[in-house]
């Protein structure tokens, strides 16, 4: 009965669209809820002019001119990306990742001195991701040219990795390739008896020749 | 010795630049680390030009065509905010509050129906912000005019929320007005027994009559 209802409660807890809509964009971003939303256009708000169009145009610049390699799909700021045209590389090894950033995870450690190729995803019937969604025929077109000798499969140890996995396996079953998969096992530094089973089963199927193992570690 | 050093270990993580600007961007807000930035950008990246482009656009028009309330120094969209444009809200009850993320607060309880005074700020001498940093002035002003007969103090429990209640306090001394401190005490629904001792302690020093308590809980 009151004519005068209060914007705030009725329509929106916001005292401004303006703020809204901004906050409403922020939250539509995963892992960020409204009140997160809020907290960091409130935080940009208080920024200069200056930054506040610096941090917009970063991102809008990245989705407008960003470039994927031609050659395995990563993301890249050439045609061709700095891996894929580093010589020193060996062109007879590529490893099959589902997106950048086991990429970056890989190259972290240092032991991968191959190629890649990036799927730009992983087969998900349940999210409507068939194989040819995703970077699979580019992969067979490069297996093809005959250049590549092994295939190192890295992708993450779940129905969906293994179907993918799987599916990748039998498509290039035809070509001469070596298709090999990366070592599940306890993590180092972790206690057998804190294992989950099927890790350890798994370290316990994959055991490698102590020799073996311990060159590798002195390396 | 190698004249092949990878751009990713030697510089930078990332197989781009724009890439890495977007993240960097993103890793200046507080709260977001190199990884979760990484995360948010991938999934910006993963949508429609239009969607990026709206998301940076909001951001951008809120800090260009932000305004504050001239009267209480709120966010708002008109020069006068739809709190104190709302002639049926009491003028003479103002609520001092640090930001705007309180008045949302208060709004949401329904108990409050007068105006507000946001001061943008608290005292706070380590981070180099005075009594002339936030909107203390202006208050004096709204003061001076006569038509506020009572201020609720309703900032933070800390050093810096005591610093400058206080502060106000004596401020506004000369000036024929009350001033009066939101109430504090153990939370509706805590358990006595796990309050902290401060806040129980609070709430015995400000014990109110049980008829008036009873009053407002049957309100």
């Amino acid at each position: 009965m009151n004519a005068h209802i209060s914007h705030y409660s009725m329509n929106s807890p916001y005292p401004s669209t303006l703020l809204e809509n901004a906050v409403n964009e922020f939250a539509k971003l995963p892992g960020i809820g409204k009140k997160s939303a809020l907290r960091l256009v409130l935080h940009l708000l208080r920024q200069d002019e200056v930054k506040v169009v610096n941090f917009a145009e970063a991102i809008v610049k990245l989705k407008q001119e960003v470039k994927y390699c031609k050659k395995c799909n990563n993301i890249s700021d050439t045609d061709l990306c700095e891996i894929c045209a580093d010589g020193s590389r060996n062109k007879s090894l590529v490893c099959v990742v589902e997106n950048i950033k086991e990429v970056m995870a890989i190259e972290r450690t240092g032991q991968f001195k191959g190629l890649y190729h990036v799927l730009g995803g992983i087969i998900s019937p349940i999210d409507g991701i068939g194989p040819s969604d995703i970077e699979i025929a580019s992969l067979e077109e490069r297996v093809k040219i005959g250049e590549i000798e092994e295939l190192v499969l890295a992708l993450s140890a779940t129905m969906e990795g293994d179907t993918t996995n799987f599916y990748i396996f039998r498509k290039l079953q035809p070509h001469n390739v070596k298709v090999s998969i990366i070592a599940r096992g306890v993590s180092i530094g972790d206690e057998i008896e804190y294992a989950d089973e099927v890790t350890l089963g798994r370290s316990i199927l994959n055991r490698t020749p102590f020799d073996e193992s311990y060159k590798l570690a002195s390396k």
